[in-house]
């Protein structure tokens, strides 16, 4: 996809505009020192590049792109659509959003406009098409970088008039989006489109009336990937070889991007782990960006060469760290390694946010002692990795609309938190180093052996029948508390949990408690269930399990549903299906799914010390293991028989190795006979 | 009152808009299995019954009246007023709120209208006609239930007049207001009504002016009785004879409910206790609702089968629960036991909250069998009970004005919290089982011995009067820290504390010091105070009293103030007035307020373990006594000689009588002669 | 300055519009009785002296003004423009300020007008000038007042407007603004001040774009002073003798006021300490007063005489309170103690805020008795101290604009608090009984010894060079972390931090690490240092030190960065310069510059038990020197061979002197021969 890539491109998004050309000449000098082989620009520059309605001055932009390129480094090209001039603002104040309070902001911020205003998309159009024109054959031109961040939700008035027209669309009459929204609920019957208000903070709907926001949300992806398009797609026409992306923020709930990835030609995303994230959460959010286009490899758009500066407090990388969290996003399938910011911003919110290259101006500093060796290291894996892929035979399912809908529903709890509760099922393989991918659930499901589908609560048309599907002929199935309750309109089943998933975990589920945080219960297992221990703590919520066909596997131990099943098997066709219907502790998943795992003949990559984090990414050209360990202290691995040659000091392994602390081993895999 | 009753009305909240017939029909069958005989309805379907301006549609609620009476079900029949259809929002958009922000809402939530709003005023009156004319007479008719939970501010251009002209109504002239205001703090002369602004958001006055603010809740009192009586007069005049009501959302303290009631013929309220909720809370807010109309029994309009879905943490009601509540609140004085809601909604807000018939669709639940057997048990009291009234010799004063005044004033504490303090003193009766009424300010005192007055901060015109005289005339009167302190407007009394209420406590208090939650100090009490210990931990505010004429009971222990009185007794006439100055512990209200009782010969109903509560109907039928038991353990209560007959059983208990845990025994009590 | 004073100002704002004839007289005789010479008035009184645009109603003034006279009492006369009357609000809605939110505001509070609206200045013009012709001669008259407690920031059309127009002259061109906000930094490029918006929540620049909203900050300080300037400008004209000042809120962070006071005759500030500050921060408070005028003796405006009403939980002030806070305010630099209020309003916000008489109306109340004891106390000390000044070795650089910008930034720790991290300096001198000047950073520096600028994160133009020329000619100079970042747009230096104060002290600092609250690490002093420990716990922010031409006096003991250095010592020129790389506990500080105080030959006035404060006062008729004990003990105080003359006993102390808990000797020192 990185049709260029010679190797994984290293660097960074570099804003010239901010320096004087000898400032940018000797930046040139320190970034040929340090490996760097992309730079992204000009992502802040609209207001440079079109100081006035029509009138462009690329000149500048054109010399920094031939300083760049005459220093052998590619370039990912932004459009600068993502902070319009204040002229514009100015002269079009709707290109400006409208908050969820109803109010016309005024200009400032970045990613401050109205993604679906006519005149913003015209004015964006009309610069990248300038762009493309002048740079798309450009021999720098590595991929194109649309925009920033996208994100910001708006209630303006064409947004409202183009909600009421997205919903006509979608249910065809008013009769069908009164029965989808259940409208009869609260006396909510609309007779006209329009008048249908956006769910906003006037009408308290985008907290109290789920089904409007989950529209809205849907809504906002939609308008977002139409807003990217209107710019991709000029981008395209003038060269349809150069892939197109841009960048996911940290946050990623805001909009769906399964649905955001259907445009484009690559996943970006932006990693910035909190001191306090445990390795195994950052390798999760790596296998959803992995999980975005199917496997495919993916752009770590930015990172922090150093600390944060809008964190609360914002500690120092430690040495190493760096080092460390990279090497880990290439492990789980990036194939870009770039840093925010190349050179530190002398004023503005960021001012204080680590770079390449900091105020000091030189390159004396550990930071970019760091950054040069990771370069120097880079440059020796080649491009054997670029495009590889992970293999895996266990899929968690995934999915933006259950994630807002389970959020937005009020009770049986409010401590309700997707994102956590798909980790937690994630970190049981992670631990044991069984590759998992994140699959949406319109994936295919026929390679997998297991899937999960933690908090399932939406089943949309088809879903249910897919994963049934999936195990009347042989699959393994687990599916957990919150399941199965809600259709893609978050209306509830008229009938008993879970709903069309019923049948397949053999269960009835009659109701929920919701436990209070510091409340707990325990799971008691039955012996067939073949785990190491017979008694779990749980919690958070528990399932009074009805089993129909299935067999009880745990039982609670307390409450006035002691004994009441908590985690039941079902044999549905050739296949298993397993209900845990409460959150147990961490201990039981790693043990439940172990055994599990074992009995499908699923294994580890390697055996290797807790700690230890291992991946295995296969390109057409090699076969490439991470060995990344997590531990302030010594640990090992175990290779076996198989023969592994590390990149950096052309050593091979075998059998037992010991890796330093925090240390990070890139092997290349001796291919078998 | 509710005339037709023959037995406690049982059944809730039925919303047949969002089902088909079949469904409908199947909830009949279960309704009439569990003993339901009232159904409230239409309470949402104003869209339903007007889709457009004038247009009526009742030819569905006809049908659906006549399979509920066919079933001999009676319904409350509820104006569809809460919820006004979108269309009317959309084509006079005056009749949303604008909110303390000066923000106008836009269409989405229930109770979302101006109360003030002339257009919103004539479109209820008119549907409110059109089911007064449709079914007034029809025999299924129990009672009116207009519109639902009121209690929405508003500060539209309208409120903003209307609030000028009450204020002009209530002080004549300009003068008057800047004198009773005391406009002359902070220079806020006004010498126009029209300069005078609404409390909002915008000038802060809703905080910093408790006198407006004060005003502005009278008057948000009085616009919300005007627009039910805007409907209640109409349906009265269509059929005098059905008595109309509206039921009062769980938190009770936006409107002045004395005030409201005025123009009801019977309380209703929605009882919502918190799982953390102790038995005493939920009892005192029972009685408050009992006192509402002078002792006559009230409706309870709602309460959950099961979990909520807007607490944080929603857990599942015990077995046992529900019956246990249902009990208790027919004990305090509910003539009916009504649930919300009958079908769970599938979608929305509330599709988590509990409903008798649940998701499932079937009555083989937990819930359903424990709602049946409830109703089957409510079947064998009859008619016994109805209008059945409480006879107490102790009273608490309650007043909403003092409320609203106490909490809005700046120092000494912020944790002024009115409820909570005087449900800690009914705490002191609820505990020895010593039947309390609670009365509005305006109550006729002469039929109690001992009359509570905790944090009378406000002596209205003629109250500290009607106090005097009471203990002139040999009553016993006990006041609190926090009392005699303003007039109605809040203004402070010019002269000692407290005020109005110096001769008959014969002390002047001259200074309150606040002591932070972590802060305490100690009362040590007289001999003479009789009172089991010497020494009794207080806190929150500790006056600095001088006794005039008074006795000092007990002084403080620490402090600058050690040895200062906190407690002082004042012989008065025939009676006794003690004033308690700083905020005891539970334990000396308990034996402190069992002493006074005990010395005017109050005794509890019957001796009984903790935690068992005892109450006493009387109706013209019957004398019933209820035993509760809120162990979780077995409990005795000890009925002497008298005999009261076991309305399930049978049985007739004497004696020492053991209760099982959480076991409620309704018993008929054999007149002596 | 406060030229017709004999002896210290004893008084406070007292509001007879309040009241009728009777109750003031009655005040008057009390206040009499009290010692009172110092009236506040009226301040509130706009609406009743101008009851409709341009009819003015100064009889009641005049009568009021000549009561107090003929009681011997002066006045201290406002302008009573904190609270325009409501119908000036509403005939002029522009004369109201506009929120951070852009919501136009209503009529209610008081400080709640635009500064820059020019019919408010109009306005208030014309009543000062009123005022200023009929009394600027009035013998009464001491001091004018002008408004109250300015520091409302406003966002209104006219503010925007203005705003463009400060920036235009402050920038001279649109090429420089964008330069010196360096606009680059996310595309904010301006072509045009129209462009420019208000920093506000409707754009978050004020939170997100520090060089916007520290101009925004400027421009309100500048816009405030020419308020002030609008009616002060008048009351000089009448009569240029009668001094012209303002009271400044105890929240002094809003407005520059080394700024606002170079408008000012006299620096006036109410002094509201909460239960829980320690006296340091108190008395640097009071050192901060003094240091707005360059020692100059100031007024202390309004402190309360018991509780105030405003806290969470208002505690009573303990019987002896209210004297030391005053004598401490006086020994700091204070020519008045003034209370508010010398009557307790009967309504509104602040009507539970203590006043020397209560709303018992009487003299027979422990607060009365306090505030009578003092007045008579005051008496004593005649005009000794008046314009008294205070002699110091030590300064303390103190600098508004750092302030904010230190605040703004966005990162390395969001704990950044400069009031509180100064605070801590000033601690370490004041328990030494060391006397300290807070300069501004435009101060003269020859006449101290030794200079501090705790966290000087921004260096205007020319501080830095100051500071290297002081140190170079012999003085001494300790900076900390967070030192030499910014210029005065709060652009960081291009080059190495600390920026221009790296060469003068001798070092470079490459990153800073933010730790968290709970974490910490430890200093390892050398020998060298002469410090009586070896280890000082740090935390907060450890920047990694590279000496360049400084000596390593201490280093970290863990971390990445154990062994580098945090405390550094650079001999220059004549002088020395410290470095503190981190926040130190206060042993440290209390000994580092106990060690540094030492070998400059700086000594307490004299020793004394800890919490003993001193201070010494001399004018050209006394050096009076305040001993007060903070402990609830005995303390002692060792005046050696000093004879001291107590005011209130007429004894003459020396050597070894025991001081009663909490109390206060005001002694006058013989002069030696």
């Amino acid at each position: 996809m990185l049709k260029k890539a010679d190797r994984i491109y290293f660097g960074g998004d570099y804003n010239p505009d901010q320096w004087d050309e000898a400032t940018i000449l000797e930046d040139m000098r320190l970034f040929e020192e340090a490996g760097i082989n992309l730079l992204t620009l000009p992502v802040f520059s609209w207001a440079k590049l079109e100081p006035a309605e029509g009138e462009y001055h690329f000149e500048w932009l054109d010399r920094i792109l031939d300083i760049i390129w005459s220093h052998g480094i590619r370039v990912c090209l932004a459009t600068p659509t993502t902070a319009q001039p204040a002229w514009l603002s100015r002269k079009y104040p709707e290109v400006l959003p409208v908050d969820i309070e109803g109010r016309r902001r005024t200009h400032g911020m970045r990613v401050f406009f109205c993604v679906n205003s006519p005149k913003y998309r015209e004015r964006a159009a009309a610069i990248a098409e300038e762009m493309a024109r002048r740079y798309a054959r450009h021999p720098a031109l590595a991929v194109w970088h649309v925009s920033n961040e996208y994100g910001t939700y708006c209630y303006c008035p064409v947004c409202q008039d183009k909600f009421r027209g997205w919903l006509k669309k979608r249910y065809g009459s008013i009769e069908e989006l009164n029965a989808r929204w259940h409208t009869a609920f609260w006396g909510r019957t609309v007779y006209d489109f329009d008048e249908i208000m956006l769910p906003t903070e006037l009408n308290d709907d985008y907290r109290f009336q789920p089904n409007v926001e989950l529209d809205y949300l849907r809504f906002m992806t939609d308008s977002t990937a139409e807003c990217f398009r209107n710019e991709a797609d000029i981008l395209k026409k003038y060269n349809p070889d150069i892939p197109v992306s841009t960048n996911i923020s940290g946050f990623i709930k805001k909009l769906d991007q399964f649905e955001m990835l259907k445009h484009m030609d690559v996943a970006g995303w932006d990693n910035y782990p909190w001191p306090t994230d445990p390795p195994d959460l950052v390798a999760f959010k790596h296998d959803i960006m992995r999980g975005l286009k199917g496997g495919q490899s993916y752009m770590m758009t930015e990172q922090s060469p150093n600390q944060q500066n809008w964190q609360p407090y914002n500690k120092l990388k430690r040495p190493g760290e760096v080092r460390k969290i990279s090497y880990q996003a290439i492990a789980h399938g990036a194939d870009t390694c770039l840093f925010f910011q190349m050179r530190q911003s002398i004023a503005g919110q960021e001012k204080f946010h680590g770079a390449v290259i900091s105020h000091a101006g030189h390159g004396s500093t550990r930071v970019f002692r760091e950054v040069k060796r990771l370069g120097a290291e880079l440059k020796k894996l080649g491009s054997d990795l670029i495009e590889g892929r992970i293999s895996s035979r266990v899929g968690i399912l995934f999915d933006w609309n259950n994630w807002w809908a389970l959020e937005l529903a009020s009770g049986p709890s409010k401590d309700m938190d997707y994102l956590k509760t798909v980790s937690k099922y994630y970190r049981a393989f992670y631990e044991k180093n069984i590759p998992v991918d994140i699959l949406s659930v319109d994936s295919d499901l026929d390679s997998y052996d297991l899937i999960l589908a933690p908090e399932l609560y939406m089943t949309k048309e088809g879903v249910a029948e897919r994963i049934t599907e999936f195990v009347r002929k042989g699959g393994t199935f687990a599916a957990t508390v919150m399941s199965g309750l809600v259709d893609e309109n978050d209306r509830c089943v008229f009938g008993e949990y879970p709903g069309k998933l019923k049948e397949v975990l053999g269960i009835w589920v009659e109701e929920t408690d919701a436990l209070r945080p510091e409340e707990f219960n325990y799971m008691l297992t039955d012996a067939r269930a073949g785990l190491p221990a017979s008694r779990y703590r749980c919690g958070f919520l528990c399932d009074i399990v009805h089993p129909r066909k299935a067999e009880t596997m745990a039982v609670y131990e307390s409450d006035f549903y002691r004994g009441v099943p908590c985690l039941t098997r079902n044999s549905f066709g050739k296949g298993t299906a397993w209900y845990i219907g409460t959150e147990p502790e961490d201990a039981f998943l790693s043990d439940f799914f172990g055994s599990v795992c074992s009995s499908l003949g699923i294994r580890p990559l390697y055996p290797a010390a807790a700690g230890v984090e291992l991946t295995n990414r296969v390109s057409g050209q090699a076969s490439v293991v991470f060995a990344l360990n997590h531990n302030v202290s010594e640990a090992w691995v175990d290779f076996g028989s198989d023969q592994l040659t590390d990149y950096q000091s052309g050593k091979t392994f075998t059998g037992m190795v010991k890796l330093a602390p925090w240390d990070v081993l890139v092997l290349k895999k001796k291919e078998r006979n």
